[in-house]
């Protein structure tokens, strides 16, 4: 049997500092499978070298380079460079069956029981719940369902503008077809579901597998001061998830922040930690 | 067959004037089921007459004065007073099948198709969307299953203090069991979805089939200028939903007011309705 993987996406030095600590988390919890993280070109080398630590596979995808059907996607829907990228993980067909899984996620315990899954599970996004959120998904590598889904791309762009639009689109079934394929919520919690439906959260939140950074501000957006373990930035928003954030910079610091340094060495760079006088 | 009807709840003469709008815009799209309202004891005399001219059936049902579980129930968790006399639909067992929907619901389009759906059938709430939205509901009335939620209301409560946290507890498998009783979002499409995901909401929206009006501010909570068609009020938040508010203000301004006028008559009542000068 082939393998299985975990598949995470950065096209940035931000999004790939997210990519390293959902890396960490998932080996704290034990995976099974192989790490997998497609990397944008504009990665840095320091970077790309703490990713290639924590992960099997670093995989740099550069869509404009990419000479084939993807390229020519690109040229019809500049804007969705990002999006493009992200379903270059349907090309990872030496391994059966994945789960791609966001930069701005964190996995709180073992999860490799979705591998169980079928193509395509996950879970309802808050907000409009007949759509998947694409944060969390399992998917079979296939260089047929990988063309397929560029060529949608190119005929109908994505309705909101990213990676979720078009694989909602092209898997349309979701809603209606297939329980098994609908992953409980707790795989992919979301902040916004934190303050929309707070006694939910009271009831359920304690189950929580995977939580979900979604929205504007990414955990990587705010400073955090490793002494006192205090976050700050824009707080009134973090306070909407506090433990999850903190889960999250505590994990960052502690086992991120080392390997940077070093790679970094005299190289001045963003830890995104400070220490308060 | 036994008959099959749509029901609704009104404990007071606000959420009464929803009910009458649920039930005319039932009726213009052509029902072919019964209507059923039911009441609490503190709905005015007027509103009681113009309710029984649009629902078939007008039901008063009073918790405290029920004298059977229901009642104990009631000494047990006094704040579920609501929710236990929404709980009472349960007990239409001279229909075969019933879709409950609530006083700030209205249809856009014939929904009678929902009466091919099993119990228990609903939509997902957006915000922990494994919990379905108790706004909209397909159920079978059966004294069995009545005196089974009236325990479970006893022993469990509700986690979140109303009928859609003692629903969810009872109907727990709804998320995980039968896609067939994930009833579309569009059957129960509320505000909140129009701005936490607006590209979807202009994706799919136009086929909305039941707006529900969920949340702090209701309908009635605004005032309307007929003439004009201008809604007044806490704006700000109408502006989430704007034309379905404006919807709901149409046809109450329209069919339910001379209605009221006509009740009411010397009597001075709130209908909403302001002329500006
Ligand atoms: O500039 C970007 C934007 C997005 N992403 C990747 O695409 C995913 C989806 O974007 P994001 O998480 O920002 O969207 P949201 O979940 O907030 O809707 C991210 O988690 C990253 O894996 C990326 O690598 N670079
Ligand atoms: O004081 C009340 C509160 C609620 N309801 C009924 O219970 C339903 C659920 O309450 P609401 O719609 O206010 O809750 P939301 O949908 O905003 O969560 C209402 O639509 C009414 O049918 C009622 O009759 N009187
Ligand atoms: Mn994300
Ligand atoms: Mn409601």
């Amino acid at each position: 049997m082939a393998e299985q993987a975990f598949v995470t996406l950065a096209t940035n030095d931000n999004y790939a500092r997210g990519a390293m600590v959902l890396g960490k988390s998932l080996r704290n919890h034990d995976t099974s499978k192989k790490l997998v993280a497609l990397i944008g070109p504009e990665v840095s080398e320091p970077c790309q070298s703490v990713l290639r630590r924590i992960f099997d596979e670093v995989l740099v995808v550069d869509v404009l380079d990419s000479g084939d059907t993807a390229h020519l996607a690109m040229m019809k829907r500049p804007e969705l460079g990002v999006t493009l990228t992200k379903l270059h993980c349907w090309t990872l067909t030496h391994f059966s069956k994945c789960v791609f899984m966001d930069a701005d996620t964190m996995v709180l315990s073992n999860i490799d029981e979705l591998f169980d899954r079928e193509e395509l599970s996950a879970s309802p996004d808050p907000g409009w719940p007949d759509c998947f959120n694409s944060g969390v998904f399992v998917f079979r590598p296939s260089e047929e369902t990988y063309a397929k889904l560029l060529e949608y791309c190119s005929e109908h762009g994505s309705f909101d503008g990213g990676d979720q639009g078009v694989l909602n689109g092209f898997f349309s079934d979701w809603a209606t077809a297939d329980i098994s394929k609908h992953l409980p919520f707790i795989y992919n919690l979301s902040s916004v579901a934190i303050y929309t439906y707070l006694p939910a959260f009271k009831q359920f939140g304690q189950n929580a597998k995977v939580v979900h950074f979604l929205g504007k501000n990414k955990p990587w957006s705010y400073t955090y001061d490793p002494k006192s373990t205090q976050i700050s930035g824009n707080v009134s928003d973090a306070a909407a998830h506090p433990s999850f954030l903190l889960d999250w910079w505590k994990l960052y610091s502690s086992t991120v922040v080392p390997a940077l340094q070093e790679q970094f060495g005299d190289q001045p760079f963003h830890s995104g930690c400070v220490e308060s006088q």
